[in-house]
């Protein structure tokens, strides 16, 4: 399939959500305009982004909550596990490891690892977070398929250069710096400063 | 001045860390190649966004690191300090609250609240967990710039709602859960577990 926009994917993401809450709830059908008002867009833009799938709606019924979730965690490769590890465990590291949003996802964190003894050993809602130098050993013997790096900013690019060497593909950033990835690895950065940032902007540039 | 794309933004933010990287180094130039090479992107690109603000840079000697820094911080309002509570002291929270890079970037972390008991009067960084029954008076009191929500996703938007009421415009959520906030109030929003779908996506589609 062709790759689609980011903006879609997020709004997929979303309408999941929505999904979710439907079913959690008892309903079995969802509207366009039902997605459309709990996300905060026009009806068109559910429709557009939905059709691209294939046709789930009947006209006048809407579409089935089953149905169109499966296939939405189908687009997102989220009918599957992901394994997870998480190397920091400092305060984003060990808040990362648990939270629960990540578990009901699909996202299960199979390691922890640190560098500091004071963090060696300790557990995480259940997951000893453990000696980094037994990292290299279980990405082989566990092969996760993503890294979480919560890892000092000037520890970030030779952890990402190792993790990646080991064959690791996917890689979500929460060190304070930008990183280079070498081709065929997917990374992604969250950057809570930067965050805050582009607010300060905003509220600086209304004020002008 | 004119609404700068977000993209841009994020890139004066990153030139930014660079021109302070360089500061600490006791540097007192820098070319739009060396922006670029630590960027990971090309020259033309830095000369483009820089050349947005006025004229820094000189022929064969590159931008004055200070003034560069100088003006980048005015556009993006951190010559100033700005004040920010956090509602909800849990392991986002806490982490939030003890997160270094905010300090540094001048986002002065000044009250964090919570409803639950055994958190209340914790201290985080020095920085006590406060009964969230006292919000709204210190909203009126400190009269903070910038609300980080970190509470459960069914909380966020009456909170959302109660503290916009309270006169706030910058609101950052941390909440797994999409809000929707009166026109005036600039909302951004971490989803960390979203961070982890696009990746899954990616990943797939790769697959595929």
């Amino acid at each position: 399939m062709k790759q689609i926009a980011e903006s879609t994917v997020r709004r997929l993401s979303l309408y999941l959500r929505f999904l979710e809450d439907y079913r959690r709830q008892g309903l079995e059908t969802i509207s366009s305009g039902d997605l459309a008002s709990l996300g905060g867009m026009t009806s068109a833009q559910v429709r557009k982004d939905l059709s691209f799938f294939g046709s789930f709606g009947t006209r006048g019924l809407g579409y089935s909550v089953n149905a169109l979730a499966h296939r939405i965690r189908e687009i997102l490769g989220l009918e599957r596990e992901w394994q997870v590890i998480i190397v920091g465990a400092g305060k984003i590291g060990a808040a990362l490891a648990q939270y629960r949003a990540f578990g009901e996802r699909g996202f299960r964190i199979v390691g922890i690892y640190d560098v500091d003894p004071a963090r060696i050993g300790v557990s995480l809602d259940g997951t000893i977070v453990k000696d980094q130098r037994e990292l290299d050993a279980d990405l082989q013997s566990v092969k996760p398929d993503i890294v979480l790096i919560a890892v000092p900013a000037e520890a970030a690019q030779p952890l990402l250069e190792r993790v990646t060497k080991a064959g690791i593909r996917g890689v979500l950033n929460f060190a304070p710096t930008p990183l280079h990835a070498p081709s065929g690895v997917t990374l992604r950065s969250v950057d809570m400063a930067l965050e805050l940032e582009l607010l300060s902007y905003t509220l600086t540039s209304a004020m002008a």
